[in-house]
């Protein structure tokens, strides 16, 4: 049963090809639609296009359908195309010609359009939530090993003395700039879209200010067409946020891999969270960690997708638009799993202690050790010239002692100073 | 003169190669070097570390060089790998040693990643602005044209009655949405990371706070190496802002691409904004929309040129974060001209008023026609079935003057919440 | 059961991340390994490895896992990791310690990467073949339609007389430039990376020249460091060939969807190729099509997927390479998919035949009664002239029996020498 | 003086917007269209358009024209929008009204599509023999040094020997795998586009035949839609090929900065090649390296990039399509600079004699050790347990001495197929 089925026996070829994965999807966005369409049919009763009883029966059926879907007991049968009809479907068995009724003054593009909202804002809601634990993590991380050295690398050569503390901190501080996106999407995503029908409006007069309230949306999406366009838009919109966090999770899986290699052997994990081989025991190789480096460098690429499928449609809906849902769905799943593994795997990490002590680490200080012959007065230029002769001549030994104590360097974390930030945008 | 010059005659070969067109980029960058280099140097005042005469030297000289920038005859010669070099030689001329302090306790790469931070704030807000005009400019074009009808199509095929109201605040309301990305994009690039020297900070007492009040930072990036992680961070995301708004200009240059062919024939333009042939008098060839359409594709590439430079990096810095300036800087300037020419076309924008008159166009008021009966209390299967039966018949007469009333549809803009969205974000 | 498992029980969360859908991928990928390491167990026989016996009973049970996938009969149950653990298990299980002597002188890496390479290779000629089908189709739809002539556009303007001959063979001789690049990546599929082990050789005497030839490979990949390399590699190679095609069935859907358009109204399908709406009559939404072109772009976008998740990993395994199936996998399936309902749907079009009396279509014909001019002997800047006064003073009468008779115009299509074309790579 | 020009003085704006950096790449482009014009104008003196006097002296002037070009003296003023306005203009001032009768029977369209085919062919034949020179470079390195062991990794974690023989030839022969796309890009250039003229063909009888001949094009892009629709699929064909060759020389970049730096410490470069700093005297920067790995990976973002511009344009020409050659020729440029570059200072390299006697790579030969034991007779399954203990009780003594003999293995690098396999396809 399809809604735009015309009495021909569409051939199942093209049925197959055209609705592809969607039903699976439909599964997770049916409690959205269920909460749309209560918003809708509120309105309608509201607006006299359906009666006090009319409308009280569907609210009632549509909380019944809620609960199903709760309970996972919701299924779309290959023989509806989407969550929709199978919806419709339900209410109209339960309800006769009331059934249909929800179906006044609204077409399938906006109640598509206004489910992902609603869906996004949810997951857009969660993934922050979810962020803000790996952050706190990351900061507790960064205190407890805020007084253990690593090197600091530029060009990957060894540059300067720098700190799990700064490490581990620095993706934390780092993440709050990604959720700059994810609000900016949150933003997009919070505004009603519902009444747009199928791109440009209704002859019935619908209330859009009270189904923007009774849904919880912060605002309207005013102008239809515009309410429209935003098929495809939310989506690449969210698929910045969920890019801009990948970035940063993949750049400290690389980190990982490198500080678990036998050449940098900074940190390691139980053998829980890493393989390994009997007759190779020094291997413990990060899966892990490599899974999340390669998932987040294939979110980085999902605006590019939904760019590509967009580009250069004219305005007004198109099919192709439907193509969005299964880019972006499994995007978010990967990258909820992404943060949730990290997560639970950081918790594990073992931090090496005495790293430094590895004389191939000696330079490090060798600026800190020339500014502090600056500081205590010696020219630069003769405090450079003097501390280059004994480099040359093997006679340097490095101060490991020296401060930092400016904000934000390895002897000042500004920890709180970064947990306030965060906390400004929560 | 290369800073890292060590006394070997580097290569010529290896210098083209790795300066690239850098110089050329620096002329618009080296103003903002010097409004960091000032703060600095006040800033090594405060701390001691430089006397009250030498920081009024530097501020003095530094302030020449401003000027001369402004001008237009400050110029990076080959000899000199930057703008960062050529400025500090130009204050080791006239001030001797003192020229060379300037460069206490900071690092090119935080004297590169200031820089360019400042830049951005200011290309942002200069694109937020130009595309409040351009906002403008279409709800000016709405509320003119808001009572010419257009078809709306959906599948390409038409669909339902628009209208020239309805299409050119689409743009506008969707522009907004693109600005909540520059809003996101500025808070990243609001922080200051000066302070962070070569990635790990400095063991001298520089006082960042003061650096970040005196060049009117909203904040700091606190962590030394969160900041140098910034490199290509802020970049990308000012390019996610790029993109987005280029996404909604390409998406209008295709529907005026195609509204001013000839099987559309919606609108024109004067032949000043136009390209033709005297042979072919019809052939009004729309090349400056086709390139706002296709600057702006390519734009939408931006992030992920940019994503393929940084991926897989691990922290620190590596010499590869130097391309990403040679990727935004054009990318801002495509950006901000296809704003302004889109600006400057669209006000002479000619729209035909008739289109509706084409009888290919009646069927658009169908679904419309269907729903005034329903209004009127006749159930809508049976309506359906009526018209299904007229329309078969050929005798179907559409009723043109129907009444679109809810919020954001043709007969009801809303204009003045959309304009009212707007202002919540300037 | 994994193959790494090292005694520990890994906690569950970590299996579910690190697996994915890799068992699903695997029932397509079977019978290759199967393929291979039939290959592989005859080769061990051959160096000694193994006795007569044990080959024969290793190659006789791997026959009868073959059927079992070629029947549909082989499952992957979640206690396997994937399809290498399952056979070798079956293995096992028959043959007792015969099974596990299999694994003698191979790895898993390298038992991933020959049954990618004879996968890809084996798609590639499907892929080829069904182009193939595709091309013929095209060109016979030309050759029925040559001579109905369509408006050629440039800049979306009316521009110069075009053909249905000229369109439908256009989309079939750019499919042979596809093809180099389907051929360009079954050349490096067809290399056999059998022996690199894990990607480093192995210390066992295989014989790879035999493998090479028993399993039907043109070529060794010789250096086991190049053969690990080629992981991702030969992926991203197919993808280039599938981007391709799909960038020339994408633009053939854009064209269809505009063509269906009522503003055009050149072709048309039947309704069971279409999607619709009783009210409004006129509709014939071209779903088909447009799915096409938005799967088709989506594909466009693999080989960049690819480069995210492969840039930057230095040479050697990285698990993040796994990732590389679950994007390839689909992307061919959706390739096919797509060629295969073009196919099918193509063969349905309705040509509509009098397209060019429409008056606006007049001025198609002004270049060339203008050349015909010239070829009578007036010199073209007074023929030019004459012209432009005649259209100016609304004289015009164009010519409409203009021959064009060049190679590859509309008048002389050379279908013959495409086919020839066609027929060089086949 | 544009071409197009209609009498209106068309406003500088535009006309900025519009031309862009057109003229500068055109100098590189100029002299592919005087080869296509001379073999136009001898064509049209062929078929009598032209007399047998006007056809000399457009050849002779033309002659002219590509003799001032290759002394570098032909140059575009601002007054011309583009090189074929020039070389129109330069033709006339010479001969008259003889030399505005070039202009015949083509179109701007075809000029342009056809210097870039010819373009285009002669850069990838350049890109090939310069990356053959890299090939033969990287082959005698192996050669050189194929008794040299470094670490193999899997998973970054140390695991099997390999051989500074097998890192060198892995990227020869990887690269023999990126010139079958350059190959499959060249047999798409080498297609006569020519008498397409705006996409439509010309109803003037020109000799297509001939002028392929002439140019010395394998073959005849018949269809004449066919050939327009080459506009942007011949540069994204290019880019392919591009993108290739850029991942495998991005992937030895990340290889080259890993293994310079003092974590691995496997080879090094002259000081003339790194950069550094006196009071870090082990800084050895690989700037140079650095680059090449980033700009190959921006340049594996070419296709994208064009995918975006050409996404979803109908059939046709449409202005969009000026900008592939904006980023296709800089493309070119940067992989031929990255290859040169390379292959510079590659000849260079200092290769580290004695890495594996670090006592952390003593596992490395535990995978080898164990096979020698089976290969002695003891069954893997024992073999495996006497093993595992030994090295569990640290009296693991690693085998230094093992062969591997296999074909592409460490001991057998089969250089000579490797050559062979190159030489197949030179």
């Amino acid at each position: 049963m399809k809604l735009w089925d015309k009495g021909f026996s569409t051939d199942k070829k093209i049925d197959h090809f055209t609705v592809g994965n969607d039903r699976e999807l439909d599964l997770l966005l049916a409690k959205y639609d269920v909460i749309a369409s209560t918003a809708h049919a509120k309105m309608l009763g509201r607006i006299g296009l359906l009666t006090k009883d009319e409308t009280d029966s569907l609210v009632k059926e549509l909380a019944n359908i809620g609960k199903s879907i709760e309970k996972g007991e919701f299924i779309i049968e290959d023989s509806f195309e989407d969550m929709h009809s199978k919806i419709e479907y339900v209410l109209t068995e339960k309800l006769g010609d009331t059934g249909k009724k929800i179906h006044t003054a609204r077409s399938r593009n906006d109640q598509v359009l206004v489910a992902m909202h609603l869906y996004l804002k949810n997951e857009l809601a969660e993934i922050k939530s979810e962020t803000k634990i790996l952050f706190d993590l990351l900061l507790n991380l960064a205190d407890k090993y805020k007084s253990v050295l690593i090197p600091g690398y530029t060009h990957l050569q060894i540059a300067m003395p720098s700190s799990f503390g700064l490490w581990f901190s620095a993706y934390a501080e780092s993440l709050i700039d990604d959720l700059y996106f994810i609000d900016a999407a949150y933003k997009i995503a919070d505004q009603n879209p519902l009444g747009s029908a199928a791109g440009y409006g209704s002859s019935f007069p619908v209330d859009r200010t009270f189904t923007t309230k009774e849904m919880g949306f912060a605002n309207l999406k005013y102008n239809v067409v515009a309410a429209q366009m935003g098929r495809g838009k939310v989506e690449k919109a969210t698929a910045f946020g969920i890019s801009s966090i990948a970035a940063t999770l993949s750049k400290m899986g690389m980190d990982i891999c490198l500080y678990m290699s036998q050449n940098f052997n900074f940190i390691s994990f139980p053998d829980e969270l890493t393989t390994g081989s009997s007759i190779m025991p020094h291997k413990k190789n990060p899966d892990v960690f490599e899974l999340v480096r390669g998932k987040c460098n294939k979110l980085q690429g999902v605006p590019n997708q939904l760019a590509l499928i967009l580009t250069n449609l004219p305005s007004g809906y198109h099919r192709d638009l439907q193509l969005v849902k299964e880019v972006i769905v499994p995007a978010i799943q990967d990258l909820r799993a992404c943060i949730e593994i990290l997560t639970f795997s950081l918790k594990e990490v073992r931090v090496n202690q005495n790293i430094l002590e590895d004389p191939k680490y000696d330079y490090l200080f060798s600026v800190d050790t020339l500014n502090e012959l600056v500081l205590s007065g010696i020219p630069f230029r003769d405090a450079y010239k003097q501390m280059g002769t004994e480099i040359h001549e093997g006679r340097f030994t490095p101060k490991r002692d020296i401060k930092h104590t400016h904000e934000g360097s390895l002897g000042n974390l500004c920890l709180n100073d970064i947990r306030k930030k965060m906390e400004d945008i929560m």
